[in-house]
């Protein structure tokens, strides 16, 4: 089933104690698109300017990603530059121009309003909530956001929450979201609000989530070259999602096949910059990472 | 079969933002050993001063730990205070009264030199060489340090790791101690100096163990109550080496469900000061806590 996802496409400059790249490119809807088109048709919904590159636009459709949803604006593409010390859990930002992202609304084609796997990347919530009104019943919607929403539109965004499924954070966000330091009281404010499922990322050392009746944990991948950890959390969004809209099973032992399945996809983006892994990646590489996974974490009973 | 450990005992004074407690039992020593004597008997080689408490002798003796190797010296126990925030992963050390265990040299009984498991707490690297001289062919040898030992005693430490089977450490040291920011080119680093496997703990984030050939990830338990990190690290390594201890097997798939017990070890730990959980906890309590952690990892191949 196909996947409808709004967020941001960006030119990103970036420097890495491994390296560093300038004006690659990036942006949340750029990393889950990529990630999510290896399981499931991914509709776009996005904005870039002028100098968008033809060879990004062909990137996108190589991986057969339907463009009808991205607006090509006029000005510049949105930028973020940042970069990484030998913790690379934490971007410090140097500098974001928003460009053509400031102007951005986002308006569905038509043949996009019946997606019934909506993810909402880490866009304003009022916008957030705007693509939700456009869709017609969707059977998943998750949300991502980040630290300047949660300071700057908390009603907007706990509003916003009201309408969502499945909430997917950083664990540093969630205990800002709920001012709740232990992460097992923090999942039971935000089902307070509305979703059903928190999915917490937690960087190198992977992803908890949690339900109200149960709770799993996924390590990440202990890589030996990471060379940019940027988009890391977007391609996890796009190999969850991508897999769950796949089988169209929504059950708990399928949620933890996708968490697992997102968990390869990250471990892959951060391998090179930009979007350099996913693009070379391929099918068989994916299930034999998965299986890795698989064998990391196993163990007998007692 | 038994497990002999070297190690601090000492009397705590701990603030958390969930309590505190003034001059409790606490010490590497003393963690590992209750830990350790649900599954396996204990051999104890510590010492303390004429202040220790017959109720802590009695708490010790009430877990059957052989305290034929406890010294009983003139003056004072050791004594450690020490707070922690919000973030439980980082102890702020207030004061450090070494007192006894500044004389303190490791004096093994007879009875004990041939212990096939032997647990070197984080004491002085040159006093860990010392132990393992008084011991005929232990099976297993596992360490522990921490950055004051990897800053004062670089070379004592290297050559004491020359005559470790196992080292259990947690994530910022074995960074300090190899120079290696990427865990698994460090424990490449760790390997090349002696040990064939390497235990990475990380605190809430659970452990990570390295092997020349084979990577396993254990999560750590989500609690909604943690009232003291304290003595985490050595409830797990006390688990670990019992487990191991009591099973005699030392292939991975052992190792593997000694990691599991003893992060369970360390959940019930965190969840009451000093020793209270570990001394009020059951058999029974440990194995559903096992099965808890099977069914927080479990996920389906693809």
């Amino acid at each position: 089933m196909p996947i409808l996802v709004v967020g941001s496409i960006a030119y990103d400059s970036v420097r890495t104690p491994f390296g560093e790249a300038q004006e690659v490119l990036g942006g949340s809807a750029s990393y889950f698109s990529v990630a999510a088109s290896f399981f499931a048709p991914v509709r776009l919904v996005a904005a870039v300017g002028e100098d968008f590159r033809s060879e990004d636009v062909a990137l996108l459709r190589s991986r057969e990603i339907d463009l009808d949803g991205l607006r090509h604006e006029r000005g510049k593409t949105f930028r973020w530059s940042g970069e990484y010390g030998y913790n690379l859990n934490e971007a410090r930002t140097l500098a974001t121009e928003l460009n053509v992202f400031e102007r951005f609304k986002p308006h569905l084609p038509d043949a996009y309003r019946g997606t019934d796997f909506v993810f909402l990347a880490n866009i304003d919530p009022d916008l957030q909530r705007e693509v939700l009104s456009q869709v017609r019943e969707p059977r998943l919607v998750a949300l991502d956001t980040m630290n300047y929403w949660i300071e700057s539109k908390p009603e907007a965004l706990r509003r916003t929450l009201g309408e969502v499924d499945l909430l997917i954070i950083n664990d540093a966000e969630v205990r800002q979201l709920t001012g709740q330091a232990n992460l097992v009281k923090a999942a039971q404010r935000v089902f307070e609000w509305g979703p059903s499922t928190l999915v917490v990322k937690r960087g190198e050392y992977g992803v908890l989530m949690f339900t109200r009746g149960s709770r799993f944990a996924a390590p990440a991948y202990p890589l030996e070259e990471v060379q940019d950890p940027t988009g890391a959390g977007d391609s996890f969004a796009g190999g969850f999602m991508g897999y769950l809209a796949n089988t169209g099973n929504l059950d708990e032992p399928s949620i933890r096949q996708a968490i697992v399945v997102g968990s390869v996809m990250a471990s892959f983006n951060v391998e090179e910059f930009s979007l350099r892994r996913l693009s070379s990646l391929t099918y068989p590489e994916i299930e034999e990472r998965y299986r890795a996974f698989k064998r990391m974490t196993h163990f007998e009973d007692l």
